[in-house]
């Protein structure tokens, strides 16, 4: 027996599946948006339709956004010769949160990954290579995760952009800012020793 | 700077009041739906419409339903001799997947507690009253939180009752189903010796 209404038994279902939510926080929620009918349930059902409507994925880097090309590709304040390769949007937004880099991007969409059967072709990894052929383009910084998957990745890209004239670069292995050194695995210490910069 | 436009940042925002998401989980949250674009942005933003459209709150009982008065109240099976007396819908969920009862229910919206400023006035306890006083009522079960705010609620509600000719009941205390007494808090184990039943 459901113990709601088939309306809200699927709205229920629906957002158990959103990353987070399980079968019981899903039930919380779906109860927490029929209490806040007006105040959040009608503007959440607005923001999805709009973003049903209006959000697409950039032909270009496969970045997010309410246009193609995206604003990042589009503003000329950004540095046409940096291309930033990462793994996915959200490495991407992180990128972004931290102003870490004031040049374009590329989302590969994953990582190559044998195990789960994700190979280069399902990934946009022959659109980065064209990319990096471009004339403007010096400099490729692989921004992928510090993982077996994500070196691998890089390791693959960097074979295939020989022959492009770009400097490949990844991101510097070390000591998280505020971390505590008695708390940090061997690997990293002994990298963040090799790559010491001087005071 | 907005990370992502201000479509996306507000699906984001809006997420993120959900119970159980905070600001990171509802960016990975909109993140997926943008990428389950068919399989589940859309069908959410339907299920969400629909809720808007036809989910109502029960005159009688204060369920929540796509029919008021709601399905439980209207089904002939149930015992219409007994009110279940819950603080919440997610209660009167709890006791239905349970199936704990077959009488019909009420929600109070709440307990008392004069800490948060809830009194008497913000519950649907005076409509409960008039429910006691029909012919066929003949139980009143209290099954409120067993906390101090639940417990002042039901010793409330039992003092109004006193002129209703109904037996007022709530729910045993005792060791939970699988519980191990180890685990269990002195109260709950002089309760569950005090009210011990025949093997």
């Amino acid at each position: 027996m459901a113990v709601a209404g088939p309306e809200i038994e699927r709205l229920i279902q629906l957002l158990a599946r959103l990353p987070g939510l399980g079968p019981r926080s899903a039930r919380r929620a779906a109860l927490h948006l029929i209490k806040k009918r007006e105040a959040l349930m009608v503007p959440l059902a607005s923001a999805l339709q709009v973003a049903i409507e209006r959000i697409q994925v950039c032909k270009t880097c496969g970045n997010i956004d309410t246009q193609s090309p995206c604003t990042v590709c589009t503003d000329p304040r950004r540095d046409p010769a940096m291309i930033v390769v990462v793994a996915d949007v959200a490495d991407l937004w992180a990128l972004e949160r931290a102003k870490a880099s004031n040049g374009r991007y590329h989302v590969l969409g994953g990582t190559l990954s044998p195990l789960d059967g994700v190979g280069p072709q399902d990934l946009t990894i022959d659109a980065l290579v064209q990319r990096a052929h471009a004339p403007e383009v010096q400099e490729i910084i692989l921004a992928l995760n510090a993982t077996v998957d994500g070196q691998t990745t890089a390791h693959y890209i960097t074979d295939l952009l020989q022959e492009a004239n770009v400097k490949v670069t990844r991101l510097a292995h070390g000591v998280p800012v505020g971390g505590e050194l008695d708390y940090l695995d061997e690997g990293t210490l002994s990298a963040a020793m090799r790559q010491r910069t001087l005071f």
